[in-house]
């Protein structure tokens, strides 16, 4: 913590000491107008500050995604349009004052994606129908029951209702598809039984409500399909295969930079990398909005490419598997930021194989991001680039075999012919501390492709439970890959060449 | 994905094959009749069963945390009062029909914590309030633009407010803080606004609601407040201390199990230790819930031990802190399930300095977590565990630096003395592959030993920041501590000594 700053701003004081060295008297020399002055103005430029911030930040918000301007375009219309219909009479007319609870409807039940919308109006409607009918039950048994004895009766039913449907509030699967409903259901019964007591027209009422919240859930329904949707389901498989490529970047570009990290002259590209590398942070954060996206997807209609039936929840498992990726990426961070330093010679021996393995790794991850974007079956690149991450573990693991060769001397006494082994390396010979960084980093590197396995599995499930169509445009896809291949294969190489000049 | 499976399920086929050997027909044996009965068998049982396993989970949620029992009894209460309060005529006689809207408060307002249902109360008060003025004062003035204009005047105000209000949702600190409110503010305006036109005594209205919603809050924050009474804040700080019990568990368990992997008779341990090892993941995604808590709780006010300005967003630095901690645990764990199976000599090796600072790490973290439990300053323990921890990394550092003693010789031709260096061993050498998995757990040990120290700090931080007590009850304090201190060492030696036998 910052230790507490003490702030003289302005004012002065004038200390006056006499000549036998003791102070007389302190006395500000400013009064108390200047100091209230002042006190007003860092007041009011702070507030200005904070209100400068506040605009910018919303300004911000607004020009990063204009999704978001159009929906409080869209909830504006709604509003303004059950306003309207209530102003030209058809809708007052026909329910009277009840009419209100078509505009509430529209301001409770609008959500920027049509799945959540559509959960929302489903639940409003199933909540105020359940509700509305044991209500008027309820009402019909309380007024047989004598006028002193009724409002026990009604009080007994709303205390024992609403505990019972906040109870289904808590219970996992009752939450996650049917919350508002229950909600609903508690705010609908009570209004209705409680009503009941000074009501006279209860079952008008009941009937007006309904209809209403029919009313303005159709309104609202008709708005947000009809006016530049944003489907949750189109948003999770968006997220999905771009976390994909952010998770594929970070790899890459985390052991890349690893085996840079010494060399001169590539801080310009180490900085426009950078943001790319923390991509796998996003993966980690990115749980709860999946699950709430698959969930709101549950709920829509066919749209695009998706079925009603989709498989969502095939979509978290990706994520789990892509997020098992990323804890891994994160514990490699933590190699690259280490304080042992590995020593060059050890870099450049695994140097190659470490790269190979993080490329074809990423390359497979972008293949299964692009398998996913297109909705087209595994093509046979995706189990050659498999299989290319295979053999580039192999290679990865037999380059760890021949290390011994590389250790120090000096801490295996009596050892001959170890300085001709080394004698074409510069600095012949590493102690075991320098080469344990790289040693994690390359066991780690094997991890993750094990894990990336697990992604491959995952995504074929998918695949196969979303019925995804066959690869029929193979020869622009494959030579979409062999370009993709070819890349990693000239990025490799030019940063082996690169390491031989470190 | 297992493959789907053809369901025969008491249907049989009867195929009469001919002297010639063609099957002649496919007739099946059974009618209609009974296939439609063993479909509705089918599905009743299914039904029931369905039922059971929906009761079973609910009896669980209630059992498990009975607090969410009496959530739902307050709720209920709550409600209960209101409507009693409505029909005993104070309510109905002060504001007419209006006096469901206290009805609808308690309902939308009650939430499991007292933070929570504060943060409602006070900004559906505040939305009302805002909304009421705002809608009187448009009504005013489009009353006074004629019968023709006013419609579209109130309409456009509709349009613009509603816009406006949706936007300032999507800001990420206003959503924290006030999104409740803007909701209420959209409701309460059109609500107000659009019933001017119709109705005559519009103040007379705004008055009842604004009046009503402060009824029904006031009687949700009593009843919340007064009845078992559940704290965000209390429960935040809760969930932190378990979460760092649950990780200093998991670290101490991961190492213990790997060294103890191989060892025979250690089974039903294992397996006693298995749900404390998962106990990271825990961790892992408590994060958006740590964050409803933390801004929950700056609702609330002084409570317990916690004052009412309680630096509760430094929980969340706390929290970043485990996870990043977690992260590295998951890595472990994948070392612990990896296929290279390391060499038992470099375990024994290494397996001593391992646990030692696995041990001395995760009793760091139980003291900080006593610490904050407490809410005593940083106790000389602390540091002293700290710096034990320290000395424990630095000394797995230099066990590292003496594993290429125990390398394989054939690796390193001509090597003459190593026999004798190997001499005690029962396994005189190992390749680099069977070393491999264990200095990647020792490098991961010395990362996470590392990041335990910025949770030290983050600790730290919280207790300069809330002003924790001075630990006054020393004796005491230092008595546990060092009974932790002595179990570990306990804890340890058994081990080494399990190692030996294995």
């Amino acid at each position: 913590m910052a230790p507490r700053k003490e702030v003289f701003e302005g004012v002065e004081w004038r200390i006056r000491v006499a000549a036998d060295g003791s102070s007389e008297a302190l006395v500000p020399a400013t009064g108390l107008a200047r100091k209230a002055w002042l006190g007003l103005k860092g007041l009011i430029s702070g507030f200005a500050l904070k209100v400068r911030m506040f605009v910018k930040k919303a300004w911000d918000v607004g020009t990063n995604d204009p999704r978001k301007v159009i929906h409080c375009i869209k909830v504006g219309l709604a509003l303004a349009i059950v306003s309207v219909f209530y102003f030209m009479r058809p809708l007052y007319d026909g329910v009277g004052g009840n009419a209100m609870w078509a505009v509430m409807t529209v301001v409770v039940v609008f959500e920027p994606t049509v799945g959540a919308t559509l959960y929302k109006c489903f639940n409003r409607v199933l909540g105020t129908f359940l509700a509305g009918f044991l209500a008027v039950g309820v009402h019909w048994v309380a007024s047989q029951s004598g006028e002193r004895v009724e409002p026990f009766v009604v009080g007994a039913s709303v205390f024992l209702l609403a505990s019972a449907a906040t109870f289904s509030r808590l219970i996992p699967s009752v939450k996650s598809r049917f919350d508002y409903g229950a909600l609903i259901f508690m705010l609908t019964f009570s209004f209705v039984a409680v009503s009941g007591y000074r009501v006279d027209k209860l079952f008008e009422l009941a009937h007006h409500r309904i209809s209403t919240i029919i009313i303005g859930s159709s309104l609202c329904i008709l708005v947000i399909m009809l006016v530049c949707p944003i489907w949750s389901g189109q948003e999770l498989h968006s997220l999905i295969v771009r976390n994909m490529d952010k998770l594929a970047d970070s790899l890459d570009g985390c052991v890349t930079q690893y085996f840079y990290q010494s060399g001169e002259g590539t801080n310009s590209k180490e900085e426009a990398t950078d943001n790319k590398l923390q991509g796998y942070k996003c993966v980690l954060s990115s749980k709860a909005s999946e699950e709430s996206m698959a969930n709101f997807g549950s709920w829509e209609p066919s749209h695009g490419q998706f079925n009603f039936r989709h498989p969502w929840k095939q979509y978290l498992k990706i994520g789990a598997s892509m997020r098992s990726c990323a804890y891994c990426i994160e514990a490699l961070n933590s190699c690259i930021k280490s304080e042992n330093q590995a020593a060059k010679l050890i870099k450049q021996h695994l140097g190659s194989g470490c790269l190979k393995v993080s490329s074809s790794s990423s390359n497979v991850i972008r293949e299964l991001a692009e398998t996913v974007k297109t909705m087209k079956k595994k093509s046979s690149t995706t189990d050659l680039l498999a299989e290319e991450m295979k053999s580039a573990v192999q290679g990865l693991q037999n380059d760890l075999k021949t290390i011994p060769h590389l250790l120090n001397p000096s801490a295996i006494p009596g050892n001959k012919t170890l300085e001709t082994a080394c004698s074409e390396a510069t600095t012949p010979t590493v102690t075991l501390m320098e080469l344990v960084p790289v040693v994690t980093l390359a066991s780690i590197l094997i991890e993750i492709s094990g894990r990336i396995e697990a992604l491959v599995d995952a995504v074929e499930e998918l695949a196969k439970l979303a019925d995804f169509g066959i690869n029929d445009d193979k020869s622009k896809h494959s030579k979409m890959t062999d370009k993709t291949v070819s890349d990693a294969k000239k990025q490799t190489e030019g940063t082996m060449k690169a390491l031989q000049r470190v």
